[in-house]
Protein backbone atom coordinates (compact mmCIF):
# COMPACT_ATOMS: atom_id res chain seq x y z
CA UNK A 1 0.00 0.00 0.00
CA UNK A 2 1.64 3.13 -0.94
CA UNK A 3 1.07 6.47 1.53
CA UNK A 4 -0.77 8.56 0.37
CA UNK A 5 0.32 12.67 -0.07
CA UNK A 6 -2.08 13.85 1.65
CA UNK A 7 -4.12 11.29 4.13
CA UNK A 8 -7.21 13.54 4.22
CA UNK A 9 -8.31 15.86 1.30
CA UNK A 10 -11.15 18.02 1.41
CA UNK A 11 -12.78 19.52 -1.77
CA UNK A 12 -14.79 22.63 -1.32
CA UNK A 13 -17.32 22.41 -4.31
CA UNK A 14 -17.59 19.84 -6.53
CA UNK A 15 -17.90 20.81 -10.31
CA UNK A 16 -15.62 20.21 -12.90
CA UNK A 17 -12.56 20.61 -11.34
CA UNK A 18 -13.60 19.34 -7.85
CA UNK A 19 -15.27 16.01 -8.95
CA UNK A 20 -12.03 15.03 -11.27
CA UNK A 21 -9.79 15.59 -8.59
CA UNK A 22 -12.21 13.22 -6.71
CA UNK A 23 -12.56 10.98 -9.30
CA UNK A 24 -8.14 10.77 -10.02
CA UNK A 25 -7.96 10.08 -6.40
CA UNK A 26 -9.79 7.07 -6.49
CA UNK A 27 -7.95 5.92 -9.63
CA UNK A 28 -4.54 6.70 -9.20
CA UNK A 29 -2.69 5.43 -5.79
CA UNK A 30 -1.19 7.64 -3.57
CA UNK A 31 -3.04 10.45 -4.25
CA UNK A 32 -5.19 10.58 -0.87
CA UNK A 33 -6.56 8.20 1.55
CA UNK A 34 -9.97 9.71 1.94
CA UNK A 35 -11.72 12.54 -0.15
CA UNK A 36 -14.63 14.72 1.58
CA UNK A 37 -16.47 17.04 -0.60
CA UNK A 38 -18.29 19.61 0.29
CA UNK A 39 -21.10 21.82 -2.34
CA UNK A 40 -23.29 24.23 -1.97
CA UNK A 41 -26.23 22.99 -2.51
CA UNK A 42 -28.00 19.19 -1.02
CA UNK A 43 -28.71 18.78 -4.73
CA UNK A 44 -24.91 18.62 -5.65
CA UNK A 45 -24.07 16.47 -2.59
CA UNK A 46 -27.00 14.03 -3.59
CA UNK A 47 -25.84 13.84 -6.88
CA UNK A 48 -22.21 13.49 -5.53
CA UNK A 49 -23.37 10.57 -3.42
CA UNK A 50 -25.09 8.81 -6.75
CA UNK A 51 -21.83 9.00 -8.39
CA UNK A 52 -19.69 7.37 -5.40
CA UNK A 53 -16.52 8.90 -5.91
CA UNK A 54 -16.51 10.57 -2.40
CA UNK A 55 -15.88 8.64 0.82
CA UNK A 56 -17.96 11.41 2.75
CA UNK A 57 -19.95 14.55 1.76
CA UNK A 58 -20.69 17.36 4.08
CA UNK A 59 -22.63 20.61 3.66
CA UNK A 60 -20.93 22.56 6.57
CA UNK A 61 -17.51 23.60 5.08
CA UNK A 62 -16.03 24.09 8.48
CA UNK A 63 -17.13 20.31 9.05
CA UNK A 64 -15.63 19.37 5.74
CA UNK A 65 -12.23 20.53 6.17
CA UNK A 66 -12.43 19.41 9.78
CA UNK A 67 -8.89 16.74 10.11
CA UNK A 68 -8.27 17.20 6.57
CA UNK A 69 -4.30 17.39 5.73
CA UNK A 70 -5.30 19.62 2.25
CA UNK A 71 -8.27 21.68 1.64
CA UNK A 72 -8.71 22.85 -2.26
CA UNK A 73 -11.36 25.40 -2.57
CA UNK A 74 -13.21 24.14 -5.86
CA UNK A 75 -15.82 26.82 -6.20
CA UNK A 76 -16.04 29.94 -7.96
CA UNK A 77 -13.79 32.55 -6.86
CA UNK A 78 -15.94 34.77 -5.46
CA UNK A 79 -16.48 32.46 -3.17
CA UNK A 80 -13.06 32.41 -1.36
CA UNK A 81 -13.20 35.10 0.90
CA UNK A 82 -16.89 33.94 2.81
CA UNK A 83 -15.38 30.41 2.72
CA UNK A 84 -12.41 31.18 4.33
CA UNK A 85 -13.57 33.36 7.04
CA UNK A 86 -16.00 30.33 7.60
CA UNK A 87 -13.00 27.42 7.30
CA UNK A 88 -10.46 29.14 9.13
CA UNK A 89 -11.41 28.20 12.44
CA UNK A 90 -11.75 24.71 11.49
CA UNK A 91 -8.58 23.91 9.74
CA UNK A 92 -6.01 21.60 10.70
CA UNK A 93 -2.42 23.01 12.35
CA UNK A 94 -0.29 21.46 9.48
CA UNK A 95 -2.92 21.12 6.76
CA UNK A 96 -2.32 22.79 3.02
CA UNK A 97 -5.18 25.28 2.04
CA UNK A 98 -4.98 25.92 -1.59
CA UNK A 99 -7.27 26.15 -4.53
CA UNK A 100 -8.16 26.00 -8.23
CA UNK A 101 -8.98 29.30 -9.07
CA UNK A 102 -7.80 30.87 -12.51
CA UNK A 103 -6.93 34.82 -10.42
CA UNK A 104 -4.17 34.51 -7.98
CA UNK A 105 -3.69 37.81 -6.89
CA UNK A 106 -7.64 37.78 -5.80
CA UNK A 107 -7.16 34.78 -3.99
CA UNK A 108 -4.39 36.09 -1.64
CA UNK A 109 -5.95 39.11 -1.05
CA UNK A 110 -9.38 36.77 0.05
CA UNK A 111 -8.26 33.98 1.72
CA UNK A 112 -4.86 35.18 2.58
CA UNK A 113 -5.58 37.36 5.63
CA UNK A 114 -7.75 34.26 7.10
CA UNK A 115 -4.60 31.77 6.94
CA UNK A 116 -3.89 30.67 10.67
CA UNK A 117 -0.36 30.68 11.32
CA UNK A 118 0.28 27.08 11.25
CA UNK A 119 -1.45 26.16 8.25
CA UNK A 120 0.51 26.20 4.59
CA UNK A 121 -1.57 28.57 1.87
CA UNK A 122 -0.03 27.55 -1.74
CA UNK A 123 -2.67 29.27 -4.38
CA UNK A 124 -2.87 26.84 -7.04
CA UNK A 125 -4.48 26.81 -10.99
CA UNK A 126 -4.42 23.82 -13.03
CA UNK A 127 -4.67 24.81 -16.48
CA UNK A 128 -7.81 22.71 -17.69
CA UNK A 129 -10.87 22.40 -18.00
CA UNK A 130 -14.05 21.51 -20.87
CA UNK A 131 -16.99 23.59 -21.70
CA UNK A 132 -19.03 21.45 -19.41
CA UNK A 133 -19.61 21.91 -15.29
CA UNK A 134 -21.02 20.32 -12.42
CA UNK A 135 -19.93 16.88 -10.53
CA UNK A 136 -21.05 14.84 -13.59
CA UNK A 137 -18.42 16.28 -15.63
CA UNK A 138 -15.58 15.65 -14.56
CA UNK A 139 -12.90 13.10 -15.58
CA UNK A 140 -10.23 11.50 -13.64
CA UNK A 141 -7.48 11.92 -16.61
CA UNK A 142 -8.66 16.10 -17.00
CA UNK A 143 -5.52 17.06 -15.52
CA UNK A 144 -2.57 14.83 -17.68
CA UNK A 145 -0.11 16.50 -19.82
CA UNK A 146 -1.63 20.21 -18.53
CA UNK A 147 -0.14 22.45 -16.57
CA UNK A 148 -1.22 23.06 -13.23
CA UNK A 149 0.67 26.80 -11.72
CA UNK A 150 1.57 27.61 -7.91
CA UNK A 151 1.57 31.03 -6.55
CA UNK A 152 2.75 30.06 -3.30
CA UNK A 153 3.49 33.72 -1.14
CA UNK A 154 7.17 34.69 0.07
CA UNK A 155 8.10 32.45 2.83
CA UNK A 156 5.56 29.59 2.36
CA UNK A 157 6.91 26.33 3.73
CA UNK A 158 8.65 24.80 1.23
CA UNK A 159 7.37 20.77 2.11
CA UNK A 160 3.70 22.27 1.45
CA UNK A 161 4.51 23.05 -1.53
CA UNK A 162 6.75 20.21 -2.63
CA UNK A 163 3.52 17.93 -1.38
CA UNK A 164 1.00 19.36 -3.45
CA UNK A 165 3.63 19.73 -6.61
CA UNK A 166 3.54 15.86 -5.98
CA UNK A 167 -0.20 15.47 -5.83
CA UNK A 168 -0.42 17.26 -9.03
CA UNK A 169 2.68 15.48 -10.64
CA UNK A 170 0.43 11.88 -9.58
CA UNK A 171 -2.59 13.46 -11.60
CA UNK A 172 -0.51 13.85 -14.81
CA UNK A 173 -0.02 17.13 -14.51
CA UNK A 174 3.47 19.32 -15.30
CA UNK A 175 3.82 22.04 -12.39
CA UNK A 176 5.34 25.06 -12.39
CA UNK A 177 6.03 28.30 -9.79
CA UNK A 178 5.61 31.77 -10.61
CA UNK A 179 4.84 35.17 -9.08
CA UNK A 180 0.43 35.83 -8.45
CA UNK A 181 0.75 39.09 -10.39
CA UNK A 182 2.77 37.47 -13.04
CA UNK A 183 0.27 34.70 -13.48
CA UNK A 184 -2.55 36.86 -13.26
CA UNK A 185 -1.10 38.97 -16.42
CA UNK A 186 0.13 36.01 -18.44
CA UNK A 187 -3.43 34.26 -18.14
CA UNK A 188 -5.36 37.25 -18.53
CA UNK A 189 -4.05 37.12 -22.52
CA UNK A 190 -4.40 32.92 -22.74
CA UNK A 191 -7.26 32.54 -21.19
CA UNK A 192 -9.10 35.51 -19.91
CA UNK A 193 -9.08 37.83 -22.57
CA UNK A 194 -10.32 35.09 -25.46
CA UNK A 195 -13.08 34.14 -23.09
CA UNK A 196 -14.35 37.67 -23.17
CA UNK A 197 -14.14 37.50 -26.47
CA UNK A 198 -15.77 34.55 -27.49
CA UNK A 199 -18.98 35.76 -24.95
CA UNK A 200 -18.99 38.86 -26.75
CA UNK A 201 -19.00 37.93 -30.39
CA UNK A 202 -21.57 35.41 -29.37
CA UNK A 203 -23.66 38.61 -28.10
CA UNK A 204 -22.54 40.55 -31.23
CA UNK A 205 -24.46 37.59 -33.29
CA UNK A 206 -27.40 37.47 -31.19
CA UNK A 207 -27.96 40.84 -31.37
CA UNK A 208 -28.47 40.15 -35.44
CA UNK A 209 -32.25 40.31 -36.97
CA UNK A 210 -34.09 37.26 -36.52
CA UNK A 211 -33.02 35.77 -39.95
CA UNK A 212 -29.47 36.25 -39.83
CA UNK A 213 -29.30 35.45 -36.46
CA UNK A 214 -30.37 31.88 -37.79
CA UNK A 215 -28.26 31.43 -40.54
CA UNK A 216 -25.50 32.58 -38.52
CA UNK A 217 -26.01 28.83 -36.14
CA UNK A 218 -26.44 27.34 -39.39
CA UNK A 219 -23.35 28.51 -41.22
CA UNK A 220 -21.25 28.24 -37.88
CA UNK A 221 -18.92 26.02 -39.83
CA UNK A 222 -16.52 28.97 -41.00
CA UNK A 223 -14.95 30.08 -37.69
CA UNK A 224 -17.65 30.76 -35.41
CA UNK A 225 -18.00 27.49 -34.22
CA UNK A 226 -14.62 27.46 -32.80
CA UNK A 227 -15.52 30.77 -30.43
CA UNK A 228 -18.62 28.71 -29.40
CA UNK A 229 -16.82 25.98 -27.66
CA UNK A 230 -15.07 28.54 -25.23
CA UNK A 231 -17.90 30.44 -24.72
CA UNK A 232 -19.86 27.57 -23.37
CA UNK A 233 -18.38 28.28 -20.20
CA UNK A 234 -20.34 28.46 -16.75
CA UNK A 235 -21.60 31.45 -16.21
CA UNK A 236 -20.66 32.50 -12.40
CA UNK A 237 -17.43 31.40 -12.74
CA UNK A 238 -16.33 33.26 -15.33
CA UNK A 239 -18.08 36.71 -14.24
CA UNK A 240 -16.00 36.07 -10.92
CA UNK A 241 -12.56 35.77 -12.96
CA UNK A 242 -13.11 38.90 -14.42
CA UNK A 243 -14.43 40.86 -11.77
CA UNK A 244 -11.40 39.21 -9.94
CA UNK A 245 -8.75 39.91 -12.63
CA UNK A 246 -10.38 43.24 -13.35
CA UNK A 247 -6.89 45.08 -14.35
CA UNK A 248 -5.22 42.84 -16.49
CA UNK A 249 -8.02 42.01 -18.09
CA UNK A 250 -9.26 45.30 -18.62
CA UNK A 251 -5.44 46.00 -20.24
CA UNK A 252 -4.85 43.14 -22.39
CA UNK A 253 -8.38 43.99 -24.04
CA UNK A 254 -6.82 47.63 -24.20
CA UNK A 255 -4.07 46.16 -26.36
CA UNK A 256 -5.88 44.00 -27.81
CA UNK A 257 -8.65 46.34 -29.33
CA UNK A 258 -5.69 49.00 -30.30
CA UNK A 259 -4.13 46.12 -32.42
CA UNK A 260 -7.80 45.61 -33.57
CA UNK A 261 -8.08 49.13 -34.70
CA UNK A 262 -4.92 49.02 -36.57
CA UNK A 263 -6.13 45.94 -38.62
CA UNK A 264 -9.49 47.71 -39.37
CA UNK A 265 -7.37 50.81 -40.56
CA UNK A 266 -5.24 48.74 -42.96
CA UNK A 267 -8.31 46.97 -43.96
CA UNK A 268 -10.14 50.26 -45.12
CA UNK A 269 -6.96 51.51 -46.66
CA UNK A 270 -5.80 48.58 -47.97
CA UNK A 271 -2.77 47.80 -46.54
CA UNK A 272 -1.77 44.23 -48.51
CA UNK A 273 1.74 43.89 -46.45
CA UNK A 274 0.26 45.23 -43.10
CA UNK A 275 -2.82 42.64 -43.17
CA UNK A 276 0.09 39.61 -44.36
CA UNK A 277 2.14 40.21 -42.11
CA UNK A 278 -0.15 40.11 -39.19
CA UNK A 279 -1.72 37.02 -40.85
CA UNK A 280 1.89 35.10 -41.05
CA UNK A 281 2.40 35.93 -37.48
CA UNK A 282 -0.23 34.15 -36.56
CA UNK A 283 0.76 30.78 -38.50
CA UNK A 284 3.91 30.98 -36.87
CA UNK A 285 2.31 31.22 -33.53
CA UNK A 286 -0.09 28.21 -34.66
CA UNK A 287 3.21 26.25 -35.56
CA UNK A 288 4.94 27.25 -32.21
CA UNK A 289 1.98 25.72 -30.40
CA UNK A 290 2.36 22.39 -32.58
CA UNK A 291 6.09 21.92 -32.00
CA UNK A 292 5.18 22.17 -27.89
CA UNK A 293 2.68 20.01 -28.34
CA UNK A 294 -0.05 22.61 -26.99
CA UNK A 295 -2.42 22.24 -29.73
CA UNK B 1 -21.92 4.50 -66.32
CA UNK B 2 -23.65 7.06 -64.76
CA UNK B 3 -23.86 10.40 -66.84
CA UNK B 4 -21.71 13.17 -65.30
CA UNK B 5 -23.29 16.46 -64.47
CA UNK B 6 -20.27 17.79 -66.35
CA UNK B 7 -18.50 16.42 -68.64
CA UNK B 8 -15.19 18.51 -68.48
CA UNK B 9 -14.44 20.40 -65.14
CA UNK B 10 -11.65 23.29 -65.25
CA UNK B 11 -10.73 24.30 -61.67
CA UNK B 12 -8.75 27.57 -61.90
CA UNK B 13 -6.20 26.95 -58.51
CA UNK B 14 -5.62 23.59 -56.84
CA UNK B 15 -5.13 24.79 -53.21
CA UNK B 16 -6.84 23.13 -50.37
CA UNK B 17 -10.79 23.61 -52.19
CA UNK B 18 -9.71 22.70 -55.72
CA UNK B 19 -7.93 19.48 -54.71
CA UNK B 20 -10.66 18.48 -52.71
CA UNK B 21 -13.00 19.03 -55.44
CA UNK B 22 -10.86 17.30 -57.87
CA UNK B 23 -9.94 14.32 -55.36
CA UNK B 24 -14.45 14.17 -55.00
CA UNK B 25 -14.49 14.38 -58.50
CA UNK B 26 -12.13 10.75 -58.63
CA UNK B 27 -14.18 9.13 -55.64
CA UNK B 28 -17.79 10.20 -56.02
CA UNK B 29 -19.33 8.69 -59.40
CA UNK B 30 -21.51 11.69 -61.84
CA UNK B 31 -19.63 14.68 -60.68
CA UNK B 32 -17.45 14.76 -63.77
CA UNK B 33 -15.96 12.87 -66.95
CA UNK B 34 -12.87 14.70 -66.90
CA UNK B 35 -11.22 17.34 -64.56
CA UNK B 36 -8.49 19.85 -65.57
CA UNK B 37 -6.40 21.48 -63.20
CA UNK B 38 -4.51 25.28 -63.42
CA UNK B 39 -2.13 26.58 -61.16
CA UNK B 40 -0.18 29.81 -61.35
CA UNK B 41 2.91 27.95 -60.33
CA UNK B 42 4.59 24.66 -62.48
CA UNK B 43 5.64 23.71 -58.98
CA UNK B 44 2.10 23.08 -58.20
CA UNK B 45 0.76 21.62 -61.48
CA UNK B 46 3.71 19.06 -60.73
CA UNK B 47 2.62 18.11 -57.03
CA UNK B 48 -0.57 17.58 -58.37
CA UNK B 49 0.68 15.50 -61.37
CA UNK B 50 2.66 13.27 -58.53
CA UNK B 51 -0.85 13.34 -56.49
CA UNK B 52 -2.74 11.93 -59.72
CA UNK B 53 -6.15 13.44 -58.92
CA UNK B 54 -6.45 15.53 -62.32
CA UNK B 55 -6.78 14.15 -65.57
CA UNK B 56 -4.54 16.97 -67.24
CA UNK B 57 -3.15 19.90 -65.95
CA UNK B 58 -2.21 23.38 -67.86
CA UNK B 59 -0.16 26.31 -66.82
CA UNK B 60 -2.04 28.71 -69.20
CA UNK B 61 -5.65 28.95 -67.82
CA UNK B 62 -7.52 30.24 -71.26
CA UNK B 63 -6.46 26.79 -72.38
CA UNK B 64 -7.20 24.96 -69.24
CA UNK B 65 -10.88 26.45 -69.67
CA UNK B 66 -11.21 25.62 -73.34
CA UNK B 67 -13.88 23.16 -73.90
CA UNK B 68 -14.85 23.26 -70.12
CA UNK B 69 -18.13 22.19 -68.78
CA UNK B 70 -17.73 23.84 -65.78
CA UNK B 71 -14.90 26.22 -64.99
CA UNK B 72 -14.42 27.04 -61.01
CA UNK B 73 -12.40 29.83 -59.90
CA UNK B 74 -10.38 27.89 -56.74
CA UNK B 75 -7.91 30.73 -56.35
CA UNK B 76 -8.01 33.53 -53.53
CA UNK B 77 -10.36 36.12 -54.20
CA UNK B 78 -7.90 38.86 -55.51
CA UNK B 79 -6.99 37.06 -58.25
CA UNK B 80 -10.44 37.08 -60.03
CA UNK B 81 -11.05 39.87 -62.27
CA UNK B 82 -7.19 39.24 -64.08
CA UNK B 83 -8.27 35.84 -64.71
CA UNK B 84 -11.87 36.53 -65.97
CA UNK B 85 -10.05 38.56 -68.31
CA UNK B 86 -7.82 36.54 -69.15
CA UNK B 87 -10.56 33.01 -69.57
CA UNK B 88 -13.44 34.72 -70.85
CA UNK B 89 -12.32 34.38 -74.66
CA UNK B 90 -12.08 31.06 -74.28
CA UNK B 91 -14.90 29.96 -72.33
CA UNK B 92 -17.31 27.41 -73.91
CA UNK B 93 -20.73 28.76 -74.67
CA UNK B 94 -23.25 27.56 -72.27
CA UNK B 95 -20.61 26.79 -70.03
CA UNK B 96 -21.03 27.37 -66.22
CA UNK B 97 -18.84 29.71 -64.31
CA UNK B 98 -18.48 29.36 -61.17
CA UNK B 99 -16.03 29.79 -57.99
CA UNK B 100 -15.45 28.44 -54.44
CA UNK B 101 -14.65 32.60 -52.66
CA UNK B 102 -15.71 33.98 -49.43
CA UNK B 103 -16.63 36.91 -50.76
CA UNK B 104 -19.33 36.91 -52.66
CA UNK B 105 -20.00 41.17 -54.37
CA UNK B 106 -16.67 41.68 -55.10
CA UNK B 107 -16.64 37.97 -57.91
CA UNK B 108 -19.67 39.82 -59.17
CA UNK B 109 -18.27 43.15 -59.52
CA UNK B 110 -14.97 41.42 -60.12
CA UNK B 111 -15.79 38.60 -62.87
CA UNK B 112 -19.54 39.61 -63.78
CA UNK B 113 -18.45 42.60 -66.84
CA UNK B 114 -16.40 39.62 -68.55
CA UNK B 115 -18.76 36.82 -68.52
CA UNK B 116 -19.88 36.30 -72.39
CA UNK B 117 -23.71 36.16 -72.97
CA UNK B 118 -23.77 32.90 -73.81
CA UNK B 119 -21.96 31.62 -70.73
CA UNK B 120 -23.87 31.07 -67.38
CA UNK B 121 -22.38 33.09 -64.52
CA UNK B 122 -23.49 31.26 -60.99
CA UNK B 123 -20.93 32.57 -58.02
CA UNK B 124 -20.60 30.01 -54.97
CA UNK B 125 -19.17 29.47 -51.25
CA UNK B 126 -18.86 26.36 -49.69
CA UNK B 127 -18.93 26.88 -46.34
CA UNK B 128 -15.71 24.34 -45.96
CA UNK B 129 -12.17 24.33 -44.79
CA UNK B 130 -9.56 23.69 -42.49
CA UNK B 131 -6.27 25.57 -41.74
CA UNK B 132 -4.32 24.05 -44.25
CA UNK B 133 -3.32 24.82 -47.78
CA UNK B 134 -1.85 23.65 -50.89
CA UNK B 135 -2.81 20.38 -53.39
CA UNK B 136 -1.59 18.28 -50.88
CA UNK B 137 -4.40 19.59 -47.85
CA UNK B 138 -7.35 18.56 -50.16
CA UNK B 139 -9.57 15.49 -49.35
CA UNK B 140 -12.85 13.81 -51.13
CA UNK B 141 -14.80 14.45 -48.25
CA UNK B 142 -14.28 18.41 -47.15
CA UNK B 143 -18.00 19.03 -48.50
CA UNK B 144 -19.75 16.43 -46.74
CA UNK B 145 -22.50 17.82 -44.16
CA UNK B 146 -21.51 21.29 -45.22
CA UNK B 147 -23.01 24.43 -46.80
CA UNK B 148 -22.46 25.30 -50.38
CA UNK B 149 -24.14 28.95 -50.82
CA UNK B 150 -24.72 30.17 -54.19
CA UNK B 151 -25.55 33.79 -55.48
CA UNK B 152 -26.34 33.65 -58.28
CA UNK B 153 -27.21 37.10 -60.26
CA UNK B 154 -31.05 37.90 -61.29
CA UNK B 155 -31.94 36.25 -64.27
CA UNK B 156 -29.43 33.29 -64.17
CA UNK B 157 -30.38 30.31 -66.08
CA UNK B 158 -32.16 27.77 -64.03
CA UNK B 159 -30.61 24.71 -65.45
CA UNK B 160 -27.21 25.97 -64.96
CA UNK B 161 -28.34 26.95 -61.40
CA UNK B 162 -29.62 23.47 -60.30
CA UNK B 163 -26.57 21.75 -62.26
CA UNK B 164 -24.38 23.08 -60.56
CA UNK B 165 -26.67 22.48 -56.85
CA UNK B 166 -26.59 18.86 -58.34
CA UNK B 167 -22.68 18.98 -58.41
CA UNK B 168 -22.16 20.55 -55.15
CA UNK B 169 -25.54 17.58 -53.30
CA UNK B 170 -23.11 14.97 -55.43
CA UNK B 171 -20.09 16.45 -52.78
CA UNK B 172 -22.66 16.21 -50.06
CA UNK B 173 -23.18 19.11 -49.14
CA UNK B 174 -26.47 21.14 -48.55
CA UNK B 175 -26.95 24.19 -51.07
CA UNK B 176 -29.15 27.11 -50.59
CA UNK B 177 -29.64 30.35 -52.57
CA UNK B 178 -29.46 33.91 -51.31
CA UNK B 179 -28.38 37.60 -52.06
CA UNK B 180 -24.91 38.12 -52.71
CA UNK B 181 -25.10 40.91 -50.37
CA UNK B 182 -26.87 39.31 -47.79
CA UNK B 183 -24.21 36.80 -48.01
CA UNK B 184 -21.43 38.81 -47.12
CA UNK B 185 -22.81 40.59 -44.25
CA UNK B 186 -23.93 37.00 -42.45
CA UNK B 187 -20.28 35.12 -43.79
CA UNK B 188 -18.99 38.75 -42.29
CA UNK B 189 -20.40 38.02 -38.44
CA UNK B 190 -19.78 34.25 -38.86
CA UNK B 191 -16.20 33.65 -40.56
CA UNK B 192 -14.77 36.78 -41.49
CA UNK B 193 -14.78 38.58 -38.33
CA UNK B 194 -13.55 35.70 -36.24
CA UNK B 195 -10.64 35.39 -38.37
CA UNK B 196 -9.96 38.32 -37.96
CA UNK B 197 -10.01 38.78 -34.19
CA UNK B 198 -7.88 35.40 -34.08
CA UNK B 199 -5.25 36.91 -36.58
CA UNK B 200 -5.63 40.10 -34.00
CA UNK B 201 -5.07 38.12 -30.66
CA UNK B 202 -2.51 35.95 -31.63
CA UNK B 203 0.10 39.33 -32.82
CA UNK B 204 -1.59 41.15 -29.20
CA UNK B 205 -0.06 37.84 -27.27
CA UNK B 206 3.14 37.83 -29.73
CA UNK B 207 4.08 42.11 -28.50
CA UNK B 208 4.22 40.54 -24.88
CA UNK B 209 7.51 40.67 -24.22
CA UNK B 210 9.62 37.69 -24.61
CA UNK B 211 9.21 35.89 -21.27
CA UNK B 212 5.53 36.34 -21.22
CA UNK B 213 5.42 34.73 -25.26
CA UNK B 214 7.04 31.97 -24.24
CA UNK B 215 4.53 31.46 -21.45
CA UNK B 216 1.91 31.92 -23.99
CA UNK B 217 2.63 29.10 -25.94
CA UNK B 218 3.54 26.39 -22.54
CA UNK B 219 -0.47 27.48 -21.08
CA UNK B 220 -2.77 27.86 -24.70
CA UNK B 221 -4.57 25.15 -23.49
CA UNK B 222 -7.07 27.65 -21.85
CA UNK B 223 -8.71 29.11 -24.37
CA UNK B 224 -5.79 30.83 -26.44
CA UNK B 225 -5.66 27.57 -28.66
CA UNK B 226 -9.15 27.83 -29.81
CA UNK B 227 -7.99 30.98 -31.93
CA UNK B 228 -4.71 29.89 -33.23
CA UNK B 229 -6.44 26.77 -35.02
CA UNK B 230 -8.55 29.69 -37.10
CA UNK B 231 -5.43 31.97 -37.16
CA UNK B 232 -3.34 29.26 -39.04
CA UNK B 233 -5.28 29.82 -42.28
CA UNK B 234 -3.63 30.99 -45.81
CA UNK B 235 -2.59 34.43 -45.46
CA UNK B 236 -3.33 35.62 -48.61
CA UNK B 237 -6.50 34.34 -49.03
CA UNK B 238 -7.74 35.77 -46.00
CA UNK B 239 -5.56 39.22 -46.96
CA UNK B 240 -8.26 39.32 -50.24
CA UNK B 241 -11.13 38.26 -48.33
CA UNK B 242 -11.00 41.27 -46.04
CA UNK B 243 -9.97 43.25 -48.62
CA UNK B 244 -12.89 42.01 -50.72
CA UNK B 245 -15.34 42.35 -47.79
CA UNK B 246 -14.20 45.47 -46.35
CA UNK B 247 -18.07 47.24 -45.79
CA UNK B 248 -19.39 44.32 -43.86
CA UNK B 249 -16.27 43.24 -42.16
CA UNK B 250 -15.81 46.98 -40.72
CA UNK B 251 -19.39 47.40 -39.88
CA UNK B 252 -19.24 43.91 -37.63
CA UNK B 253 -15.60 44.72 -36.21
CA UNK B 254 -17.72 48.05 -35.38
CA UNK B 255 -20.52 46.14 -33.61
CA UNK B 256 -18.34 43.42 -31.95
CA UNK B 257 -16.04 46.61 -30.73
CA UNK B 258 -18.77 48.67 -28.94
CA UNK B 259 -20.09 45.40 -27.47
CA UNK B 260 -16.38 44.76 -26.51
CA UNK B 261 -16.29 47.82 -25.22
CA UNK B 262 -19.68 47.59 -22.84
CA UNK B 263 -18.43 44.15 -21.27
CA UNK B 264 -15.18 45.94 -20.65
CA UNK B 265 -16.83 48.54 -18.62
CA UNK B 266 -19.06 46.36 -16.85
CA UNK B 267 -15.94 44.34 -15.51
CA UNK B 268 -14.60 47.73 -14.65
CA UNK B 269 -17.92 48.01 -12.71
CA UNK B 270 -18.37 45.51 -11.02
CA UNK B 271 -21.92 45.29 -13.23
CA UNK B 272 -22.54 41.28 -12.60
CA UNK B 273 -25.70 41.02 -14.06
CA UNK B 274 -24.53 42.49 -17.49
CA UNK B 275 -21.88 40.17 -17.15
CA UNK B 276 -23.93 37.28 -16.52
CA UNK B 277 -26.52 37.85 -18.69
CA UNK B 278 -24.06 37.73 -21.64
CA UNK B 279 -22.44 34.73 -20.94
CA UNK B 280 -25.93 33.21 -20.35
CA UNK B 281 -26.78 34.57 -24.02
CA UNK B 282 -23.46 32.61 -25.65
CA UNK B 283 -24.46 29.82 -24.02
CA UNK B 284 -27.62 29.36 -25.27
CA UNK B 285 -26.21 29.83 -28.95
CA UNK B 286 -23.46 26.85 -28.09
CA UNK B 287 -26.52 25.24 -26.93
CA UNK B 288 -28.34 25.76 -30.51
CA UNK B 289 -25.36 24.67 -32.35
CA UNK B 290 -25.33 21.71 -30.59
CA UNK B 291 -29.12 20.84 -31.57
CA UNK B 292 -28.53 21.85 -35.51
CA UNK B 293 -25.57 19.63 -35.63
CA UNK B 294 -22.84 21.82 -36.72
CA UNK B 295 -20.87 22.21 -33.49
Amino acid sequence: MVEPVFQRVALIGIGLIGSSIARAAQEFPGLAGEIVANARSQNSLDRVTELGFADRCEIDPAKAVAGADCVILCSPVGTYAELAERIAPALKPGAVLTDVGSTKQSVIRDVGPFVPQDVHFVPAHPIAGTEFSGPDSGFATLFQGRWCLLTPPPGTDEAAISGLRKFWELMGAQTATMDAAHHDRMIAIVSHLPHLIAFTICGTADDLADETRQEVLQYAASGFRDFTRIAASDPVMWRDIFLNNREALLEMLGRFTEDAQAMARAVRWGDTNYIEDKINRSRKIRQSLIELKQA
